[in-house]
């Protein structure tokens, strides 16, 4: 018989298929079709044809929009919303409505076409950790914005519309859903136990008590949640109680790139080649503070689709019990990482 | 600028490309590349390949799973969740468990493999709706049950497994989610207006204020809402303020179906062959009532991939504005539907 599992932040239910769980060869997934660097934007040489950067990690010797660059940050050239303006927000009969007021900006990850985080070097993904941060810190200088999101998505199944690897950041001038109900979730448990749900998460595994551990470092945990959406979903969460990641150390971007890299290279190990999205969960910003809240990386593979169920009540089917693809994902053998 | 647009009922902001919106041939969809009847479980004359059927809209002397059948529900092969059992809820650390009861059966809409409710004529479509009512009376007699979700996913982007046309029903034995926010959305509203807002949706389009309408028949009216979360989305209302699809009339079938086999119809001629899922949103079973719900049909297109911006902020980007969508849809000329 499935299992039914609540995720104790938000409250969604999951269907977890205890009894038949689909092993990694049951996903069918297609190896990517890629279709090469020509006319590729985020190529180096090719910085003309994206709006000019809004930041790069570079020598110092080099100019802007020029080759050169290790990670290079640029507007969005078709964004989902708008920098310039005020905040006018009004009402249409019903509805709320608002002008588009935003900030989408586009980190193109690495110089290489070909290269996801698995094939960087952990110096590599340390560039880009340290590129999120300082977009985070520069951005909520504007006060217009209460929430930055960053999020990676890889592969046409994850919804990127180009393959060479990139991450992106959304600022927006309200707080997301998804982001309210996180938030009054972990409230809600930290106000009945005085603790951080992330923390006790945690702590339950590393008890012991549970199988769900991928691995960790001296900074990180990385670990597949008991009540995972999706198979193969990982989480990695700082040991350490931190709400807010744009306050991350130059110490802790090594142990989360390390863990990033290692973590990710365990699912390409075990999936092959397969789209993911990732989404860094953080607080808000310009804003009250979130003693309660914690920090973390949500990645999740996109092994099969989204359907009617799902969009109906908010269940989830998870064809891999986190259980099981935890164990597949520590059985990797990590060489010379 | 783009416009963001809040749902007035969950509260969802979405991101409605109001000055370069997509227009149907934008979305480039691809036509399916059907597999063909060999094997079908779903065609009539392999009813052995489904589990036993659980009813079927047919003459009165037909036997069981055997041909001749207008619409016919069996148990789903590989459910989601299993019929026999107690509900048997347990905290395991900080997570709430549950063993996986519930219901899992799927509607096989026509004995047609090729034919999608577009195509079928208004009878066939009411069988359909026959099947959903009496299917959700029977189930609802399970006092275990607490909420009945019929769905349809088309076309393999929709997570459709299966292309011979079929809907889903399962019966679930705690409310969803999605359902409890859409519900505690109704009653704040309720509360605060004395009113429904589905009816107050419906009478701000009807009033001539807006132009989202697509079409209406004595029962029921489609239209693209204002904060549509998919381009395309089109949601049937009925007129009446009802909370339970379960106590729909005979006479009512006939108006769902026909305005159902239009709606459906539309949107193939406009975008093509697109995959798309629909959901019958209607109130809980066995429980409290909820005077202020009204139950409807929403139909989403699915023509974009979901990303990591709506995963992380449960935003949704709009690339085509509901009201030149519905400005397509209506122009549509309807002959001999």
């Amino acid at each position: 018989m499935p299992q039914l599992r609540k995720d104790p932040i938000v409250g969604r239910w999951v269907v977890v298929n205890v009894e038949n769980p689909y092993l990694p060869e049951d996903f069918k997934i297609k190896p990517f079709h890629w279709k090469g660097e020509e006319g590729c934007p985020f190529c180096p040489g090719n910085e003309q044809l994206t709006p000019p950067e809004t930041g790069a990690v570079a020598e110092s010797n080099r100019k802007p929009n020029e080759p050169g660059w290790k990670v290079r940050v640029v507007p969005n050239k078709f964004p989902a919303l708008m920098i310039e303006g005020g905040v006018h927000k009004r009402g249409v009969g019903i509805y709320d409505m608002s002008n588009g007021i935003g900030a989408h900006e586009v980190i193109v990850d690495s110089p290489y076409h070909y290269k996801d985080i698995a094939e960087l070097t952990i110096p590599e993904v340390e560039h880009i950790i340290r590129a999120y941060r300082s977009r985070s810190i520069d951005l909520r200088k504007d006060k217009r914005f209460k929430y930055i999101l960053i999020f990676r998505n890889f592969g046409q199944d994850a919804g990127a519309s180009l393959e060479h690897g990139h991450s992106q950041l959304i600022a927006l001038p309200m707080m997301p859903k998804n982001v309210k109900e996180e938030l009054k979730g972990a409230q809600y448990y930290y106000k009945f136990k005085d603790r951080c749900i992330f923390c006790d998460m945690l702590a339950y595994e590393e008890d012991g008590i549970r199988q769900e551990i991928v691995s960790e470092n001296e900074g990180f945990v990385s670990f597949c949640p008991l009540s995972s959406r999706f198979s193969f979903e990982t989480w990695i969460v700082p040991k350490e109680h931190l709400t807010d990641f744009g306050k991350i150390s130059d110490n802790q971007i090594s142990h989360l790139a390390a863990i990033l890299k290692e973590t990710l290279h365990r699912l390409k190990k075990v999936l092959g080649e397969h789209a993911y999205n990732y989404i860094l969960h953080t607080s808000p910003v310009n804003t009250d503070e979130y003693p309660y809240y914690h920090w973390h990386i949500e990645i999740m593979p996109k092994l099969t689709k989204i359907a009617g169920f799902e969009w109906g009540s908010g269940f989830y089917v998870t064809f891999t019990p986190p259980e099981l693809a935890a164990k597949y994902l520590r059985e990797v053998e990590i060489v010379n990482l």
